[in-house]
């Protein structure tokens, strides 16, 4: 056995281990916190956007478990935590924390794991029911829904900003269901599932690499494909100003129809 | 005990089973049938749109339960089943049909109950996790958020469409948030609960009474305010044609800011 071999071997427990820590975490946070405090902005993170008091929270207690466990971990918050591992995982700790903090049960944590330089793994986990949806890069148990046209197509859709009005419109009005659930993470394993045929950022350059990475592995191996509007590569990258416009679709097919919309 | 408060009490029990009904034939349906059956148009509805097979399924069991416990039935593939009652509960079997056929987990039973011509109960369960909320005209043990400015608005809103681009856009860009669910009972619940401050139909005439009827006294025993952006009063009435364009707020100044907004 290699060493990425055995990274491989040993990156499924990390991820579970993880998504444990998560869930427990969130969920004495919403028990103990009030709304007000747990949206009360608690620090600039890693990626130089607020962080809310339930993001730290609930990072500060995978970050402990990732790293007991033996692995990296690239977050929003703390950034870059290299303890010397081959394995790194890509998180974010409450994926729609705007939705938790109010108390809209749409809400995630997801990871990819890279291992030399490639995502090969990825777990999200809705931390309301604790579902989770697990696939590696060579197999996935769901299969997307094959559509591969907008005009067949239901939707999941960042919300819109001035900035890309008209992009937003052209998919909007081009497709037969539009969805804004608030949770990329969630969008993406909907379009893995076959639940929906896409998921996109309309050219607004939203995205992170921890609302799209997962999406990379659950996705692609499920037959659907994950591209940047400007066709910018969605890959490892441990600088966390990087933004995308994340295109996840049901096919290829699909994802470039999405991509000629949003361009116009 | 006169006739209306014997009606009043025997109410919350017909909830409740109707409810029971509601999710058991939920349940069976969705691990019983593929996608492409549950969404597959069955008949066309007393309301005169398509009905999907998993609403008559659903539709069906809870008609058998709330007959059986002595209420009439306006719903909306059925029409109104008048079984001579004081009692007659508003019924929207599958709200969020399209989301629970393809399966994505957001759709509710929900029912209001009429007694001499006014809304006196509601009850909506959440068909994925059974969660139920439940309220009277004068007790709710829910309080909405207080938001009085829609700056500071979170709103829930039906897609757009064409005929009422202009008005979604300028509800959707003065928002602080914005979420599209697709599921209007459960959307009406969070500004029930103060997680989200709004939920609206900017103007499209979508809604149908049953969309909105829990709305009204879940909502306004919170502290919120159930209007019509075109001044219609949203009450009881059997004909199912009607629709309504449902504002949905955590305070009644909230209510009248968004009316002002959709009207331009």
């Amino acid at each position: 056995m290699t060493i990425i071999e055995a990274a491989r071997t040993a990156a499924t427990g990390i991820l579970t281990a993880t998504a444990d820590a998560a869930t427990a975490a969130y969920r004495d946070a919403v028990r103990t916190y009030s709304r007000e405090k747990l949206r009360s902005v608690a620090m600039v993170g890693a990626d130089g956007t607020d962080t809310m008091f339930v993001d730290v929270l609930v990072e500060d207690a995978i970050i402990g478990a990732a790293t007991a466990a033996g692995a990296n971990i690239l977050s929003e918050e703390r950034g870059f935590v290299d303890v010397g591992s081959a394995i790194t995982l890509v998180v974010d700790p409450v994926d729609g924390s705007a939705n938790a903090a109010a108390g809209i049960p749409l809400a995630c944590f997801s990871a990819a794991v890279v291992v030399d330089g490639e995502f090969t793994e990825a777990m999200t986990s809705w931390l309301h029911t604790d579902e989770r949806w697990w696939a590696s890069r060579t197999a996935s148990e769901y299969r997307t829904s094959g559509c591969t046209s907008l005009d067949r197509a239901a939707v999941s859709m960042l919300r819109p900003h001035e900035r890309n009005r008209d992009a937003w419109w052209r998919v909007a009005s081009a497709a037969t269901r539009i969805r804004i659930l608030s949770c990329s993470t969630l969008e993406s394993v909907f379009v893995a599932t076959g639940a929906s045929d896409a998921f996109v950022d309309a050219g607004s350059d939203t995205h992170r690499l921890m609302d799209i990475a997962a999406a990379v592995v659950l996705v692609e191996a499920s037959g659907g494909a994950v591209i940047d509007a400007y066709d910018r590569p969605v890959e490892f990258d441990a600088d966390l100003t990087k933004r995308w416009s994340g295109i996840v679709a049901s096919t290829p097919d699909l994802a470039e129809e999405l991509r000629a919309a949003i361009a116009g």
